[in-house]
């Protein structure tokens, strides 16, 4: 970036001071100049001609002064129109999707989710999505006129730029369908893609787990294992979208086992077959070994699903099972093992274990610390997911709202 | 940062256009007064003052204008006076201790370099690094005084903070040595220390195998294995100072294997031993190997040393020898098992392999690209170390470059 003095200095003083005040009355709403002037350090003259601007834009509004009565004092008060527009959140995942709408200060107003088949195809996947937003949108009351922006998560590899799914093991039929070209019909607005657990990290830093921490790895662990990245307060995405995709990585195999067959450019049966981490570690692994060791043989009168397998073996180790505790201890030490891996390429400050596996508590928290001690050189915190199956749409939600703010911030000013 | 547009806005834009002319003055000199406004898009006030303060500064000197006849012109010239400081860099290795003397303007005006005993003691350690930053200096014609800083490369996690090598496997006894107060007697000026490996992908970045690249991992494969990563450009250090520590993955044990010791808080002799990836990776396991296959029989009359054993199944390879063209694949394939663990987690779009090994040449390469291919889900560059052995102290260079132009920059104008 040159730095011009002439005309561009004061115009480019003139955005920061509207962004920051923007952020200074959204944060702080309803706020009186002075308020303003103390979050922002500016003068007043400056606050008042960024406080004009904004009301030009829509995006703040005076006060009605006899609801201020009570406060006693005549200053005029000013608020954020976090109701002036709103954003949504929408995670595809490989079992239902969710979405979110949420106002230009956060507050979710209305959420919607419905539950697909595991074998769908991708227009019936397409149609799901679209009603899900669309319901979503008409439960709040609003629609795709109101929208500032729609982000979706998916899972696979996402490239950002193009708006494209490249692959997406967890859901045949989902790479390459015009999902944004679907959501395009709903709103004018940006309509962006990502990958899920990028956003799912987001979504915890916000409101979760980790609020606004600043090197962060959220790992999801479910039937699918990945890694969502946060460096220096930013998602890190890699150089091709592809970081955090520890769930391929071969850390079983026998040493000099012969390499494994290629997981891209072997067709659509390789890109849908899970990474040889997730073969060990994933829950379907776990749901295997639960049977193996006969943890479950109590229950196991009438065949529980693979799901239900998992959790009845994490609630019997609780509950003190040895058969149970041993599963639980086996499968921590398998998963210590690739988050090792990662920990100490990444050195990061705290850990999120999200996905279905987090709902297993502390027990399997406790082991996980445990079998991770001997293997790594740092400490960092390790907690569980806040968020559940909400982090990310809510992850979403936040994508949607930094969008709708830098773009804001990016408008030249009148 | 909060914006003030009274007395900071111009003051601040004036140490904007203060540093932008140094960097132009410095990558285009002799300049013209009309180059550094095209070079930085600033007016000719705005460049004259700069230039005057420059000047002042002894930063910048006016061209003799009987040396520049020949160009015709009577315009007034501008040369950066590179000579005007020094930094020193210096690589603190396990066999040897190299110190580079250069410029302002990063030309190497001398360099030393020693061996030193496998086993010493710190005080000898400690006294070898001295010793060779000042020869250096001596050889360069310069004192102490005429030092803006010095940067010392070991290997370990290195608190930079602190200055403080908190773990050096390698270098038995370098730990909690006091290598920078040793230092601080040759200069006034900022010591700083830092892991080599970080370091070394600076070195490559500035002038090496990835120069300008802002995505960049580079892998030390020696005795030891670890990784010194770029990302947007700047080096990743991780939270606790310790990322890339790749060569403690534990990657080749059988699954559900027994946790490893504890590779921290085990006393001095754990922090001594190799990871386990170094263990079966490293050059004492390459020449294990090599021993073992036989492939140096011809040449094993007087039993070669364990470089020589290493160096000699490399060259027997690149001659087509059967035994040794195994023994390079099988060690190609180990390596790539490590690399893909920390591509998939990282996903830089280019990776340099650096260290002993990196000498092997296209041979080794070509094999570890072939065994990486099936193992990753994106296709980074891969190449060779161009600085070879200087990579750390010329890394150390360039950071002792960029902490004297960071304080240039910082410095209160007049």
């Amino acid at each position: 970036m040159q730095p011009h003095e002439s005309a561009r200095g004061p115009h480019v003083l003139r955005q920061i001071n509207f962004g920051a005040v923007l952020r200074a009355v959204r944060d702080h709403s309803p706020a009186r100049v002075a308020d303003l002037m103390q979050a922002t350090g500016l003068s007043r003259p400056a606050v008042t001609r960024a406080v004009a601007e904004l009301r030009d834009a829509g995006l703040v509004a005076d006060v009605d002064e006899t609801a201020q009565v009570s406060m006693g004092r005549p200053a005029q008060w000013i608020r954020f129109r976090a109701e002036v527009g709103h954003v949504v959140g929408v995670d595809v995942g490989s079992h239902k999707v969710i979405a979110m709408v949420a106002d230009l200060a956060g507050q979710v107003v209305a959420s919607r989710q419905v539950t697909i088949a595991e074998v769908t195809t991708g227009a019936r996947l397409l149609q799901s999505v679209r009603d899900v937003v669309a319901e979503a949108l008409a439960k709040a009351g609003l629609s795709g006129d109101d929208v500032w922006a729609i982000v979706v998560g998916t899972p696979g590899i996402v490239e950002e730029a193009r708006g494209e799914v490249l692959l997406a093991p967890g859901i045949p039929g989902l790479a390459h369908l015009p999902v944004l070209d679907e959501l395009r019909t709903i709103t004018s607005s940006p309509v962006l893609i990502e990958n899920d657990i990028n956003l799912a990290v987001l979504g915890e830093r916000w409101c979760g787990a980790a609020v606004g921490r600043d090197s962060l790895v959220f790992v999801h662990w479910g039937v699918r294992i990945g890694a969502g990245i946060i460096i220096d307060g930013k998602p890190y995405r890699g150089a091709h979208g592809a970081a955090g995709e520890i769930g391929y990585a071969d850390l079983f195999s026998a040493l000099d086992a012969p390499d494994p067959s290629p997981m891209l450019g072997g067709g659509a049966s390789s890109v849908s077959e899970q990474g040889p981490f997730e073969q060990m570690v994933g829950t379907q692994a776990i749901a295997e070994l639960a049977e193996a060791a006969d943890a479950l043989a109590a229950r196991n009168g009438d065949r529980p699903s693979r799901s239900d397998a998992v959790a009845a073996v994490f609630a019997a180790a609780t509950e003190g099972d040895p058969a149970a505790l041993a599963v639980v201890d086996r499968i921590a030490s398998r998963f210590a093992r690739g988050l090792a891996a990662l920990l100490l390429v990444l050195d990061p400050g705290e850990v999120i274990i999200g996905g279905g596996l987090s709902r297993a508590g502390e027990t399997l928290l406790d082991a996980i610390a445990r079998h991770l001690r001997p293997r790594i050189l740092t400490s960092p915190r390790l907690v569980l997911s806040d968020l559940g199956g909400d982090a990310v749409a809510l992850g979403a939600v936040r994508r949607g709202l930094d969008h709708v703010e830098a773009r804001l911030l990016a408008q030249p000013q009148p």
